[in-house]
């Protein structure tokens, strides 16, 4: 099995090319400076981002000192646009599907993923490639859609007289989502908080963060739109040691 | 601030008394067989049951060979029915609010609750106590409501043409709910999975487990109505090492 490349599909690239978070890269998502924060230092170290997309956490993380990184990704619009962005030598960027990438033992120091585990249906074999790939008490860190967002059959937020509320079901019916966000039929795989740790816990790893991502006092007064978040988080944040 | 305690109330007493799991126990609890599987080897071991209720756990863990088991509980009602339904001079109950108790240094090799943390309100401070109370590696194995039944403003089971949905909103949004369950004005704390897993990891555990419970095929066969745990689970289970 590999994963659904939606991000080769043009209609798609050129959609997500317009989000924010796209054009504008780290500091244009609200939850990175929470995901930052569970970053070790990274001074002299080596990193690898699973789904790197354009390689602004690459590039980011050259910048925080890192050795030398690499970036994988199932895309090649999403590589070529990264090489193109990219004038670094101790950063390289690779294609790999996550469902069957094989990483090298003892290789790095932290492996960080943003937002692309989701679509990982192989999660267990993933996470025991992390466990290898990482040095011993090497750091894990990942974000991704909160099992709130994927789990319902139809997602999407009700109107009612007092606000919004989402509607949830099938939140313990774990597997394929098949839903709208850019493209018809991206192709989402729903895990629940409990499994997603405890495959974590079973790989081998301890874990250090557990963050259902919400807007701070300052991040709400800038961008009241974040208020849906207080209602039903969209991201997850795990950390763990290796 | 103390916990309500709603069990003395003798209305709520009456209604709880009915519940399968008062009347029949551990047994009539779907959640016990995996909460069961959790804990550790009890023979010679001794055991704290916060929120022991009529004591069903603190005579179940002496059968599974502890050597000394003590049963807390707030509500002097479930006490009195604990005691007299107890010959065993090897467990002792006392009266204790988990908003204050004080609970001896490395007493324990064992700090068990069943579904009595989302009535506390200090839940670090018990946390610390409990870390405190445990033995070094010592385990400390909980059930609760799951947080995405305590989260809503309006909790219920909303008909869809295509089964049901549960209107969750202000799952971030932490703190005291009045809800109605047996008696009017329950009140129970919201937290989020996130706040309640971080609170362990900040107090000094090391995460073990966590299951957000629902039935297997077995139980479902058995009590079709349990398929709405599929949709919306009720128990939070964790699991850590002290």
């Amino acid at each position: 099995m590999s994963t659904q490349n939606i991000y080769d599909d043009p209609a798609f690239f050129e959609g997500y090319a317009k989000l924010p978070r796209s054009a504008a890269g780290l500091d244009a998502a609200p939850e990175w400076p929470t995901l930052r924060a569970m970053l070790p230092d990274l001074a002299g170290k080596r990193v690898l981002d699973l789904g790197c997309g354009y390689g602004w956490f690459c590039r980011w993380a050259r910048e925080a000192g890192a050795a030398q990184v690499e970036g994988f990704d199932v895309s090649e619009r999403m590589l070529a646009r990264a090489a193109a962005d990219t004038q670094d030598p101790a950063i390289r960027y690779a294609r790999a599907d996550l469902e069957t990438v094989e990483l090298a033992e003892r290789a790095y120091d932290l492996v960080y993923s943003s937002l692309a585990l989701h679509y990982v249906g192989a999660f267990d074999r993933l996470l025991a490639q992390v466990k290898r790939a990482l040095v011993p008490g090497g750091a894990f860190v990942a974000s991704m859609e909160h099992p709130l967002l994927t789990a319902p059959s139809r997602p999407g937020w009700v109107k009612r007289e007092d606000g919004r509320v989402w509607p949830l079901n099938a939140y313990l019916r774990e597997g394929p989502r098949h839903v709208n966000w850019i493209a018809e039929g991206v192709i989402k795989q729903h895990r629940s908080i409990g499994t997603i740790v405890t495959a974590l816990l079973r790989a081998g790893f301890t874990l250090t963060h557990l963050v259902e991502w919400g807007p701070d006092a300052a991040q709400l007064a800038a961008d009241p739109s974040l208020e849906t978040e207080l209602d039903r988080p969209t991201f997850l944040l795990v950390g763990a040691r290796g």
